[in-house]
């Protein structure tokens, strides 16, 4: 597996790993395997967990939306029309109610919310829910970055006022920092520019991951959506002093199966996968190394080892498979990914100890059987903090400034993300996307940056400096 | 809230547990709020607890299956085809290949399983997966019970031999006897009777669990699969000695959403919910009862309380709302059905004591802080047995023996369970359903059980003894 040939690691490591087969005979459906499942499961409670922290209460709503409700709120139905999954037909009966499948709940969510919601005691109200949903992406489709059914996490939040809703957004950015800050992927967080806003929103964030080929990776997104949707849903609360106000609303999702792309695009070598500790379904493998005369002794010790760690609640296991050699047994669990590996071989029973090897550094060291558990605790703590810092580093490495339009197509060519400054027209973005397939992904948020140039297409003034990048 | 009035008593169960939204304006489809939501996700760790144990790999396939692929099996064509919903259209342009929505799995998965095998050491293949699934149902729809989408987990096996498949076959009862059972739901085993049995199936078993309504609630369903479809669909290993052969399949599914309806309805009382411990999200709360002038001491001895509980693991709760008083916040915990209650009054500050109250018989007893947690541990195992032999033996008295159809007709008016000799026939069965809308459900699989007399309607020789319900 050479990773610098991208696309082909990729789907090497998807199918070594058993991420996902991609063999599902319909165009942008994959079929998620088990080590997918479990690394989508422990992804999707790291998410569940900052959200519910932050009292957001789980849901569960239909994967339908009628077409009447999917109709209402123009901009968010101009945006999705061409893109959503027609109901039609139950049984052998035409619908006369055709039924999308959900691209998003916006729609399905919030004629409930009017429900819900009847006074200011009802808010805030937070919900959030981890479901599957449906694109009918016209562009090509990627396994994992894009696809026609993803995983996500939606959260929806409502709120007397702006001040309120602005408050929500700016710890959503937080929520998902520490969470994209867990797996150590690195990101660039920006506004989008208007023209490509969420369809619906008064403002939208991204974060953008970086990927060794270049195309950055939308992982999650933040939007403010005032009152563009509490209005076309009537969701009105009773304020006090008897005044019926519109909810101020908020919503933001992050894409499971793109964290997960992400996790292995920005983490993973030639050797196959490289799994953040919190999220690896084995977080550490026992690989007894026999030699002849000393089976039995090995054994036993490797199951002393295998029972220390999973006594102290670490996800272990114990590879005793007998046809195979430890070579090849070291071979496939790397390929997994799995953060560290316990090796137990006679040396290691004559001084009751044992060998850890780092999946990121290969580094390898002999501990005593008494310390196991507390040195393969730091050795995941060093491994996440080496692999955050290595994730950053290379984003940063492949953050350019570009001064002219031959400039960006050069670093796009490089798989660079190009900062360039842009005087604000539609002309200029669209002069970029034709000549470098470049697109304008936004300013940073947080972060104010000066334009120190004119802008990098017409030479007119420029407002702001924005980053350009190829896209999932 | 009166159990007897069975019907009005789920709807107010529902939504005062916020269990449930029925207001979705889509018929079947209702949005699961925070309550629900929690309660489903216990019930799912709990049977893929079971399964993997038993070396099941989760995978999560897609919700729409080809038209092509979903005509292979013609048995399984003919059951479904009535009751699935299509997808017609992407965006603006009619799809070339129609797609449905999931029903089951087996023709999703089935083609990649003949990827997936290839020789003995491929077998036994056994995976699961918690989805959600879709049915045009075209009955009337009722909230849980039957939905046009739901959740359910479904296993699906593949063997060497049919002896292999039979052996899963009796694991997987043994699988959902045991999550029933840490649940406390009753139920008939029976095997479906040829005319009912899964479409594709070589026979199907069912766990029908009793309804306070009479209306039999179907939570799980076991299958042995035979060749039917690793015919179908040329799923073949290589044995030892090279010799192709057909996998022998099973797949059985258990009905998250049935489950949770079978907890509400066999369980609850008139004061609402009341839920097995190990599937509530509250396990205890604790409510301070303040006295005038005394508001501080049990304030923080409420905390003591609630910090040893939540220090030992358990799901706790304290209620801290100012506004509303004591009694109210009792009744309110009772409708969601928290198993333990945990009073501190001036009292129990003053003896470092807590006054516990539980769910199921509303029993106080005043224990010392110091034993809280084991006599919390110990009322959870007392209220768990006591509402399972209460729903076993509710069953038991539920069922009766009828010697004619007006018997029959009898026993189903008052909500029971008819067990009846039957010779075998079609025209019998039929006529039943005619007289008195009672299906034939089976019979007891496991315990063999001798026909009594002759055939409940026509008289000539019985050959079964089966068991008629109304169901849902």
């Amino acid at each position: 597996m050479e990773k610098d040939r991208f696309s082909e690691w990729f789907d090497e490591v998807l199918f070594k790993a058993r991420i996902l087969d991609t063999r599902y005979p319909v165009k942008g459906f994959s079929v998620y395997r088990d080590w997918g499942v479990r690394i989508l499961r422990y992804l999707a409670r790291m998410v569940e967990e900052e959200l519910e922290r932050d009292g957001h209460i789980p849901v569960l709503f239909p994967v339908v939306i009628p077409e009447d409700l999917f109709r209402k709120e123009s901009e968010h139905l101009k945006g999705f029309e061409g893109e959503v999954f027609w109901i039609t037909r139950g049984g052998k009966t035409e619908l006369p109610r055709k039924l999308i499948l959900r691209p998003t709940s916006e729609t399905a969510m919030y004629p409930i919310f009017a429900y819900w919601i009847r006074s200011h005691a009802d808010l805030p109200l937070k919900v959030h829910q981890t479901v599957t949903i449906y694109r009918y992406e016209t562009k090509a489709t990627r396994p994992l970055y894009r696809m026609r059914e993803f995983v996500w996490n939606e959260a929806h939040t409502a709120h007397r006022t702006w001040e309120e809703a602005e408050e929500q957004v700016r710890k959503a950015v937080e929520m998902y920092k520490r969470i994209l800050d867990r797996v150590g992927v690195s990101y660039l967080l920006v506004k989008r520019p208007e023209f490509d806003k969420f369809a619906g929103a008064v403002y939208s964030l991204a974060f953008d991951a970086w990927n060794p080929d270049g195309k950055v990776n939308q992982v999650g997104t933040v939007h403010n959506l005032g009152e563009n949707f509490s209005r076309v849903f009537e969701i009105t609360y009773e304020d006090v002093g008897g005044v019926h106000r519109y909810v101020v609303q908020t919503c933001y999702g992050i894409g499971l199966s793109r964290l997960m792309a992400a996790i292995i695009a920005q983490h993973g070598d030639d050797h196959g996968l490289v799994l953040p500790p919190e999220v690896a379904p084995v977080q550490v493998v026992v690989v007894p190394i026999p030699y002849k005369g000393l089976e039995e002794p090995v054994k036993e010790h490797s199951r002393r080892v295998y029972e220390t760690l999973r006594d102290a609640g670490i996800r272990v296991y114990i590879d005793e498979e007998e046809k195979t050699r430890p070579g090849e047994k070291f071979y496939r669990w790397e390929a997994m990914g799995v953060p560290v590996r316990a090796e137990v071989g006679p040396k290691d029973v004559e001084s009751d100890a044992v060998t850890l090897v780092r999946r990121d550094t290969f580094e390898r060291v002999q501990v005593p059987l008494g310390d196991v558990v507390d040195r393969v605790r730091t050795l995941f703590s060093e491994l996440m903090e080496n692999i955050r810092k290595r994730s950053w580093e290379e984003l940063r490495r492949r953050t350019v400034n570009a001064e002219s339009v031959e400039d960006v197509a050069r670093g796009l060519k490089e798989a660079k993300i190009c900062r360039v400054c842009w005087c604000g027209r539609l002309e200029c973005v669209e002069r970029i996307k034709e000549k470098t397939g470049g697109e304008v992904r936004g300013m940073l948020y947080e972060v104010e940056e000066r334009a120190w140039r004119p802008c990098v297409v017409c030479g007119s003034e420029a407002k702001q400096v924005v980053y350009i990048a190829r896209a999932y």
